[in-house]
């Protein structure tokens, strides 16, 4: 790819959500008046720590050879204490022809992922990432089963800058009522390259980073890392299966675990490059209720925390990111053991 | 309205927008582990203070009776020295047929507000509150006139929690080659309100918020604040005019003047009301080229940034938010003098 492409200012369009990117790499160079963040002082007091398990709603499943809610689990999930959404049924009437409320109606649960607080997926072993998408995955095709779900979101927060409550590494699984605008977007986008061309578009997508090598970050034998064309974020990083997979809930064992390798491998590359490691991460599946089943392709979106979403962002839905994804790969490529 | 409105979960659904909010009361009272940021230490040297005119680009329009780009201005105009978008018009051939990169081309200013770095909009007198509206206004025009441009964003971010990089008091504009989602979703909003009730939107809303009171927060001869049914975010206000105005762009200077007084009595009503004053606002106005002109309301966004959209907000596009609009207007209604 020529310089062209990473030199001057461009907008780029998601082939998967259609949303447009603006790709500034001036902007990086702009002078920042304020103290760059201290790492946050975190208190004692964690419920998700071991020997704590009271202060958590009881488990709903958990690795161990013991009595529930006790010590001695290597991953427990539990519901969330402060869900987003619950078991209301209330219905509303509207006030207004405009004014839409629907009930509030959902389950959030949190995955603990294991006992030791400072753990964090740069230290993984292959066995716990593994345990950890087998829960997920496990929970998630669990969800799918209660039809009052549309669509299962599985998220990660880590670090206060990601938007974390507690240190302690968990992931949260909350399934919605609806589906939401991005999922439609890029079932519709799925949709329409299988009707034009006759391929999952992930799968094109993969085949041809893999070739080119611009975007590429790393691979094994049934997952791999790449940089979107269109990342909204600095350093943005989509890890997929390669072979095709619509439903995480249905992924295979084997393709698991060469996911939670790849995962652990962009960890590590992360902590290596970045000066922040807070980090998102989300698993992007096909809802339920497809119009096209098996016409979509799971992946997680890794996303970092190294700069805010500004007044920009908030009106026009349109990310300013002043490091483009191949400058972005590179780096993370170089990062490699 | 009911208690029920305001204490249990719930799902809206923005009007304007489209998008589903989750209104979740009962977030607010989880535990947090980390310190609560420190106001952020800021070094001296300002590149938008008096005396520094020679370290912007030199200004494309200012009040003042001197020679430009010397001290005595009241407020600058400046292109920005670091562009999201520039005159760049390189063209690129997609190298595979799903990645459509388009020419970073826009125009971004910024609009120095105040000579004193330490003015706020909470501190701001009626006519410098008016000055900064009009350049705005003026500036958006001259830019409606180049046919490049489909859209112009005027934003403006506070403090660093809300991704400013300089806190002398700025608003910018960025005038873009495309319409961001957001605002077609809004103008086809306007325009499927207008084809079956035959009024405005935002003139039926204001006019309901108005006599209902729920969500008021302040209004004068032509303009109000209120909380959007909606809100993304705790504390979320809306400042729109009360007559009826499509555009920003060619708004009345005695409406301007009515929404200025109402933007000061805003940021007072939240700097006594928050324990965090950094905050974004952002402008929608009708398009350029719309399907159906004059079939918009312009408005002003003012948020908060009280917390961090995390995971699920970057998967869904989906805002969680534990302040219900009924309970944060009834909040900033009793903060007025």
């Amino acid at each position: 790819m020529s310089d062209a492409h990473v030199a001057r200012a461009q907008i780029r369009v998601d082939p998967f959500g259609g949303h447009r990117v603006i790709i500034a790499p001036d902007r990086a160079n702009r002078p920042y008046a304020y103290a760059k963040s201290e790492p946050p002082v975190e208190h004692g007091d964690c419920p998700f720590c071991p020997g704590r398990e009271s202060e958590t709603p009881p488990e709903i499943v958990a690795v161990r050879d013991n009595a529930p809610d006790s010590r001695g689990w290597l991953a427990r999930v539990v519901p969330n204490k402060f869900p987003a959404l619950n078991h209301a049924t209330d219905v509303f009437e509207s006030e207004a022809p405009w004014e839409h409320i629907e009930p509030g109606l959902g389950a959030h649960e949190v995955l603990i992922e294991h006992p030791d607080h400072r753990w964090t997926w740069a230290d993984a072993t292959a066995e716990e990432a593994l345990r950890v998408l087998k829960i997920l995955r496990d929970r998630a095709a669990t969800h799918a089963l209660d039809k009052r779900w549309a669509y299962t979101q599985i998220f990660r927060n880590e670090g206060r800058e990601a938007g974390a409550s507690l240190a302690h590494p968990h992931t949260q699984i909350l399934s919605l009522p609806f589906v939401p605008l991005p999922l439609v977007r890029e079932a519709e986008s799925f949709g329409a390259h299988q009707a034009n061309v006759g391929h999952c578009l992930m799968c094109d997508v993969i085949e041809r980073e893999r070739e080119s090598g611009d975007r590429w970050i790393a691979g094994n034998g049934r997952a791999a890392a790449f940089a979107p064309f269109a990342p909204r974020f600095a350093y943005e990083t989509w890890i997929a299966p390669t072979v095709h997979e619509a439903r995480f809930e249905e992924s295979a064992d084997e393709v698991l675990a060469d996911v939670a390798q790849i995962l652990i491998d962009v960890a590590r590359r992360m902590r290596r490059v970045l000066w922040r490691f807070d980090h998102n991460w989300v698993l992007h599946t096909q809802p339920q209720n497809p119009l096209l089943p098996g016409v979509f392709h799971w992946h997680i979106e890794w996303t970092t925390r190294l700069g805010r979403a500004a007044g920009f962002e908030r009106a026009t839905d349109t990310y300013i990111n002043s490091v483009p994804p191949e400058v972005a790969a590179a780096s993370l490529r170089a990062a490699g053991e």
